[in-house]
């Protein structure tokens, strides 16, 4: 099998390399594809150096997979002459998440709908892949009517320019804490901050990325009538991302049910004891492939409600894991 | 008027002292008490230095007003004194919030309900002050049914300590990015993490602290039947707690209605333009008095619901601040 990944000098792509070798995947040649200025970089991947090549259009010949970790235009630019490269193109933007003819796969929820494929596969938003995580297992016993989420979202979300201007800020802030730190990658400081906008704004006032948690999760979950009420908060964390949700079903629900079901649910991990304290924390997805869910109980207001929090590496589980997973499934 | 400030070296203590001295409030004599490790301590209000003395039993004895910033147990035990002694003893502890003969205070909300006190006034809850300036204006408008909340909440909630140790875990790792920070004041390291258990757990799975918004709220607010669902998390910000929050209320209400009466409406800062990036954040609200409101929207489930974000200074509106309002009003 030969495996391009596109834009493989960012944080996503990085991790791809890092998850195609954790997980053994067998393959024959490794591209590494990513724009001029990077072209010419060397990357391990097992024991190998690869240089980074430049990305254009007849990139593509001869590959079995390309796995896209880049922004929207330039996933467009190049899915053309991907599909007409014979190649796969299982894409982290969200250029083609909403297209009909393109399956939007959670490997753990629908890898069913992988066979459907014409060439292109989405990989979901990042806090879409963490909530759902959580979300499916419940859905499971009964079909979600409705979320409630906020969101607790990491700066990697913001790609390695992110990470690093929170870093550099706490540095500075914890030298002269009245430093006057300069934004540039986010609209406002992010140490000792939170920011509530991330994305777009839409015309309802909700942001691109509060959506994506509804307009996905009815892809991903075959739930047309899903409705989710979403707030997206950057929070001063590096790369896990959480997720307050309160989550409303058809029946009604039994807590030891529930938990029965996250034990079964592959890449789920329950941790969920409030007395001894065992909760989902950040510290502990961090640069891990699992999504820790806990805090689950019974919702004071909806008969048929279940309060949940999570945690999940943004980088991992949140883009590259799962865009490697659907790579497993192909 | 003699005023007495017991718990005077804490961070609400410290914080009283700067809020009297702000607001200009004609006091004959400031007398500032602790236990007995602060007791000599020397402080400044005003031109004045002041020692500090011990708390006892017998410290109350001619005084008009005692400010409480202590825990529930020293409250506890010095109240019945305070009382005896005819003060009125405003109290920023737990311990009688719930008390029938105790009326709980939002000055901007409740202050007629100051008048019923029979010796002792309870300040509320940091988040449920902060978070219920958010939703007053609109129960203004139309009784509020529930409300779901997801709290992002400072390390000052936590005291001087919790202050300190983030920052000195912050330094830690930015010397170092593995090194092993030691948690003491929090259960787990807060710095670059999230801890979504804020007081101890109840039976029904919520901690205390998220039961507040609740209990708090259907006294202060004259809502009975009121229902709030909230998650506690304590984020790795120093001062000002932030409320994601869906409101529900009896009728549909219209944004703009609700947008004029936020402008109204004393102690709340409506600061709400998504495309101009205006939304409330710590960063503004750090070491204000001014509660932030913005990202009024209408909510995609609920017919009658309207989601918001507000952030205000834990340390001040949260406790201090309040707490000098209701001995303004008194």
């Amino acid at each position: 099998m030969k495996v391009a990944i596109l834009g493989a000098t960012g944080a996503v792509g990085r991790q791809m390399i890092e998850c195609l070798e954790e997980r053994n995947i067998k393959i024959d040649e490794l591209i590494l594809l990513a724009s001029e200025k990077s072209a010419g970089k060397k990357m391990k991947f097992k024991n190998e150096e690869i240089v980074v090549r430049e990305a254009k259009e007849d990139s593509f010949k001869g590959l079995d997979v390309v796995l896209g970790a880049t922004e929207n235009s330039y996933a467009k630019h190049f899915a053309p002459h991907i599909v007409s490269s014979n190649a796969v193109f299982i894409d982290n933007s969200s250029a083609f998440r909403q297209d009909d003819e393109v399956p939007l796969v959670i490997p753990e929820i629908n890898k069913e709908d992988i066979k459907n494929n014409k060439g292109i596969i989405a990989n979901p938003n990042c806090s879409t892949i963490i909530t759902l995580m959580a979300v499916a297992p419940i859905n499971k016993l009964s079909k979600v009517d409705f979320i409630i989420a906020s969101t607790y979202q990491a700066v990697s979300g913001a790609g390695i320019g992110g990470m690093s201007e929170l870093k550099n800020q706490i540095e500075e802030l914890s030298k002269d804490e009245n430093a006057k730190v300069i934004p540039n990658v986010f609209k406002y400081p992010i140490a000792h901050n939170l920011i509530p906008k991330i994305g777009d704004a839409c015309d309802n006032l909700y942001t691109k990325e509060e959506m994506k948690m509804q307009n996905e999760g009815r892809k991903i979950m075959h739930l047309p009538e899903l409705k989710v009420s979403c707030t997206c908060v950057r929070v001063p964390i590096l790369r896990s991302h959480s997720i307050s949700a309160v989550v409303v079903t058809k029946d009604k629900l039994n807590i030891d049910d529930i938990k029965s079901e996250m034990l079964k649910f592959k890449g789920v991990s329950l941790v969920d004891d409030l007395n001894k304290d065992l909760y989902p924390m950040p510290i502990n997805t961090c640069n891990k492939d699992i999504v820790e869910v806990g805090r689950i109980r019974k919702d004071l207001i909806f008969e048929n409600g279940i309060d949940l929090f999570c945690s999940g590496d943004q980088i991992r589980k949140g883009a590259a894991t799962n865009a490697v997973e659907i790579l497993e499934n192909l």
